[in-house]
């Protein structure tokens, strides 16, 4: 077992709060006690599922655990982003209220980024902080939203304005859980995969094109293997910069400056995230074009990563007014100027502040088709 | 004015968020901006003041700042515990989202305990986390609560069940503020310097024997003083124990065993928290002299200090099985016996959790009177 397990380990993640590993295989939810064991983690297991899983995949987590002695309380739950506000997080605390969660119990989000925002920020607070664990069963929360400790529920006023950094004590993702994914999630997932590659490791950039069949496919090891290479990309990065203080963790804003906009100006309705943040991605690589940090070619190679993934490129229809404004009130929260990802050669990006309004706004009319 | 400052210098709290100051003296609100300049405070100011304090106290607190050019937006609330719910954060956190608060901003508290633990949970989880100033306008907050990071808000099935721990970066306690607070409150204050010197440190119980006049009066230098020494006690506990996960922490609940049951059982409507601590002091007091580990002569000197500051020691007409049983639904989230503090000499406090329930019964038959 302990073999098995330590070739599916994708990254030990450093934090404050002690550190945490993160494992990814298949089928590898019946590894959990011994994960829990490895994490020092005890007391009863309050296990919080996304209500569109098979009830068959929550029952095997919770038997799995309850076979290992853990006593293990299931809720399921609306996991959408209407639903990740106070009036969700509130029925959930009336829940560990009513079953007494104590300090030493452990909190488990079984579901996407939606899920682990909500569950985490929970988890930071029932009495003061108790110990968390993520299973993500969505792509995009196995290579991205699972790790660095960000916790949030919405406001009607805006995203994730009210959360905490709390670390997850375990992460562990069973690509079993992805087999009911629609296909377009599951696409969209590979956007941030991609994104770690392109601005910071050339290599799985490579392999992620020289593989895309087999990804597309979730052919087993390989998947795992690339899913368990961005993990280790984005671990380094929150390792390095816990609580987003220093300029490394913005680095995985790269695409994310116009990816947010379009969210917010459909009313996160029209397109899932990695669809935006492809699109975002677009805008940004074209912007290092035009600035000359990187060539043409570069930006050709990106377009064809994403379009082989069925991700878009354009957002035909939006406003780019909207877009351009929206992009500001991001930078209002940061005392400066808008600051940019760029990509200055694969695999490498910076941040910039000097990129001209004029710039950006030729580059969105050609997103939107103007 | 540096000189002045380091004066009323009572401790530095380190914490793993970085350490804080907290000065205590008369008339030093127009010290907070040389303060803010020390702790690195910069950004707007967001104060939230209890209700209940003269308009001219709030006033001041403001002109301070803005007079040197922090731009402070202020709103006032009802700070009793009733209204330390999610409702009134949510109303908070609405305020916040009108005002565009940002990551470099910070939140004031101007007020007593529920006042702190509420703004201090907004400041907690606002953005995931923004700067916290506590000014107490309570003695019961000025050597207790406005120290070591405890934060929280109370949910209708119990209190203090959702919180975090989130430092302030800086206290400031000025005697100016206890002006207008009830006698009454003011003697339950004294409760918890007491209870400092009673677990850890005689020289200052004997000094609060010797000045009780001039702290009854509230006679500046030497109240100073006295606040300074029991901050810097529970200073050292609590930069010792940060997460309560050690004993030391644990000590400081010397007279809470049985205060918070008497609190709880009557709906925290009959005593002040001092005065249901000072109760409950008497109760450990009393077992600490069964069990042989102080004199029936330290008990009396308990006894005669507390009454020396109005502080009740009896709890006539209670319910001996009803204090019993909440005494240990406290220990079931610990997951053992109950855990007594008692003294073990003066100005010395032990944990023990071998304390037979006969033993607690017939004190606590002779403390409400049956």
């Amino acid at each position: 077992m302990t073999a098995k397990a330590d070739a599916n380990l994708a990254a030990v993640v450093e934090t404050t709060q002690g550190s945490y590993r993160v494992v990814v295989g298949q089928g590898i939810v019946e590894s959990l006690p011994e994960e829990f064991e490895k994490a020092g983690i005890s007391g009863r297991a309050f296990l919080i599922a996304d209500e569109a899983l098979f009830p068959v995949a929550v029952r095997r987590v919770q038997e799995t655990l309850e076979a290992a002695g853990v006593v293990t309380h299931v809720m399921t739950l609306h996991a959408g982003e209407q639903a990740k506000n106070l009036e969700t997080l509130s029925y959930v605390y009336d829940w560990l209220a009513d079953l007494r969660g104590e300090r030493g119990d452990t909190l488990i989000s079984l579901g996407g980024g939606v899920m682990g925002d909500l569950v985490g920020f929970a988890a930071a607070t029932w009495l003061r902080g108790v110990a968390f664990v993520q299973i993500p069963t969505t792509l995009a929360a196995m290579v991205d939203a699972s790790l660095g400790g960000k916790t949030a529920i919405n406001l009607p006023t805006g995203k994730n304005l009210v959360g905490a950094f709390h670390q997850p004590r375990l992460v562990l993702s069973d690509l079993d859980l992805l087999a009911t994914l629609p296909e377009r999630e599951l696409r969209s997932g590979w956007a941030e995969a991609i994104k770690h590659g392109l601005i910071l490791d050339n290599q799985l950039l490579e392999d992620i094109e020289a593989n895309s069949d087999s990804l597309i496919s979730l052919e087993g090891e390989k998947t795992a293997e690339i899913i368990r290479r961005s993990v280790a990309i984005k671990a380094d990065v929150v390792s390095a910069d816990e609580f987003e203080r220093g300029e490394t963790r913005i680095l995985l804003n790269y695409g994310h400056t116009i990816g947010h906009a379009i969210e917010a100006s459909t009313s996160y309705g029209t397109f899932l995230h990695g669809e935006a943040v492809a699109i975002g991605m677009m805008a940004a690589g074209r912007i290092s074009v035009e600035l000359g940090l990187i060539s043409e070619e570069i930006l050709k190679r990106q377009h064809a990563t994403l379009t082989r993934f069925g991700l878009p490129t354009l957002a035909p229809g939006l406003d780019t007014t909207e877009l351009i404004e929206r992009t500001k009130s991001d930078k209002k929260s940061r005392g400066g100027a808008v600051q940019w990802v760029l990509l200055d050669g694969p695999g490498h990006a910076t941040i910039r502040r000097d990129v001209p309004e004029q710039l950006v706004r030729s580059i969105v009319d050609d997103l939107i088709g103007a």
